[in-house]
């Protein structure tokens, strides 16, 4: 079977996997060693270390689950829902929806707000809804990738706290790219993954989680119904000195992982933030200049996703085929509602380089007058 | 951070992971690619054809799980598993004791019919235990990785067939290694791990679905409480025209393994079985010199993981620290009730080659005669 011949470098800016790091191939390939190699649990205790830079966090707990972004998802609830809880989920996109489905699934009885598509989420009505009840669980996307939208999370955490709810922020898309700052938005649990601003490919979920939450989770009437998700066993491996044997750890992936902090942190989080900015600020430019049209208010646009209106007339398939087969870039189609209605492009960590900007500009510039 | 300087090849002879091959590192170092990609669709499709053959099964949903072997078993059993539902496990290590850990987590009414460890599961009493009462699932390990057991999963499986139940298989240690034939012993549904035998890194869970097995799922009264591992939707983006997105796909890992398979394939299976043989019973001469004893009875010895006794007064640890630091050679300790009793020596996928054989007992006799 010869379907790895035909891989060639394709420069990504969909809304995720983005291009990966030079030095995060290069980790991916080195020799895999024992999960309960000293070397290794030491690579491990960097991890965490790293982590807790980036994720803006104190939490002993901040680990990757062996999984994509979606596997935090699922970590996130599977962990703090018990049957029965109280969940508000502040919907303005999929993955809002994602996460009220996987509260819904594990028994918790799940209320939506939903904010229109393509808006953030408006703190004043969350802050009713969140006065409304007694809710144990109040969670929220900071990037949504779905529409290119920043939420508020630093407005709701208090109002999340006051309550005495636990928060659960999805930063799958945000971390590495906009300011993660788990312990100064008040987030109890936070997870992302590697495939956006880390600039690493797909298949571990970053995740983080605070006292209160692990105050939950221990002190859950049931078992938590996900052996294989359970923090409370996770986090034996992950610290202390006996680092008691769970699953085998994705080794590689974890190696890729360590670079891909590595990288980052060694240009600085203030860096990268302002790349991903003016990144942006470039692609807005060009998008414009060809007479292109974003759909989200400046205030509220995310450096990393873009949402690009489809112009009237047009086949959006067609254009990102195009760009696909005869210019190797790829970007993203709309999800959902959106599906026709948007094309996504991402400049997401290594990504949100000049040359790329330039090049999809062009290239769209040139299908588009065909 | 510099932990990353600190690996080393290592001769991986613990019960995984284990060797991996050098076109499978080449392969996990490929550029990354979109999860929506038609070549990446390609390279899925190609994986799934060559996974059928590997496990022997003629099933269309036979696809790699994204996480390592336990959320292979975890996958199992949220799909098939509604509360209630009666699940018997025929437990003979610790994976069949997390097998029906997991069952329980999820609500089923789970019972352990449990043979010592180190003996097989007896086929007779098995039997009688299936025909006592109505089961909905029967679940047993094929290579049972903490004692390094056979178990006869196909003189289970026509008697799980005939009793009505769904038949689990866990073939995480054995695929790739010994034969494992899901079709012709009835299993319907079977998974394993990368990290054993296919001499790829941990990371991703082979996984079969029959016919009779989605069934169940389909007909489910409640839908399953894994969004992340839904077969359900799982099996529409690795089938069909549509190839609707769920989660982004392990992209990299994804390669690891289609290279993986191409090298097993092309290696032929019966050879592999074959070399897996011919190198068991070379350690077990070799270990057999220098004065070690294997507890399990030969005729359920298992090729790829071999338990060897540790003699009397020996510092297991000590010994096992010795090998890594001095000879650059990983064995395993015992898990649970074996732990400082045994040794596990695997010979799983690439590691099984004359030269680690030859390696490993000479590194123990200079060791054990200090």
């Amino acid at each position: 079977m010869n379907g790895l011949q035909s891989i060639t470098k394709t420069t990504l800016m969909g809304p995720g996997p983005s291009c990966v790091h030079p030095e995060v191939y290069k980790a991916l390939a080195m020799p895999t060693i024992g999960h309960l190699d000293p070397r290794f649990i030491n690579i491990m205790d960097e991890i965490k270390v790293m982590l807790r830079q980036v994720m803006g966090t104190k939490n002993e707990i901040t680990l990757p689950m062996s999984g994509t972004g979606s596997a935090g998802m699922e970590a996130a609830f599977v962990n703090l829902v018990e049957r029965g809880d109280k969940v508000l989920v502040l919907v303005n996109g999929v993955f809002g929806k994602r996460m009220a489905e996987v509260a819904r699934r594990l028994g918790a009885d799940v209320e939506e707000c939903e904010f229109t598509w393509g808006t953030p989420v408006d703190p004043d009505r969350a802050a009713e809804k969140i006065r409304e009840k007694k809710w144990q669980i109040v969670a929220i996307v900071h990037a949504e990738t779905s529409t290119g939208v920043r939420n508020p999370v630093e407005l709701i955490g208090p109002m999340v706290r006051e309550s005495g709810a636990l928060y659960i922020v999805d930063a799958v898309t945000s971390l590495g790219g906009i300011p993660v700052e788990v312990d100064a938005i008040g987030a109890d649990l936070c997870y992302s993954g590697t495939q956006k601003c880390l600039s690493c490919p797909p298949g571990l979920a970053p995740l983080t989680i605070g006292e209160r939450a692990i105050a939950k989770l221990k002190n859950r009437q049931t078992k938590v119904p996900n052996w294989y998700l359970d923090l409370s066993m996770i986090m034996d491996y992950w610290q202390g000195a006996k680092r008691a044997y769970h699953h085998t750890a994705p080794i590689n992936m974890l190696y890729g992982l360590h670079a891909a902090l590595s990288v980052l942190l060694d240009e600085g989080l203030p860096k990268a933030y302002e790349r991903h900015r003016r990144m942006h600020e470039q692609l807005v430019k060009g998008l414009t200049s060809i007479g292109l049209e974003l759909p989200v208010a400046e205030a509220y646009r995310l450096p990393m996703l873009n949402a690009v209106t489809v112009p009237e007339g047009v086949d959006e398939g067609a254009v990102r085929k195009a760009l696909l087969e005869t210019y190797d870039i790829e970007i993203g189609a709309g999800l959902g509602p959106l599906a026709g209605k948007i094309w996504r492009i991402g400049l997401m960590g290594y990504t949100a380089q000049e040359a790329n900007v330039e090049r999809v500009v062009r290239a769209l510039q040139e299908i588009l007058k065909r």
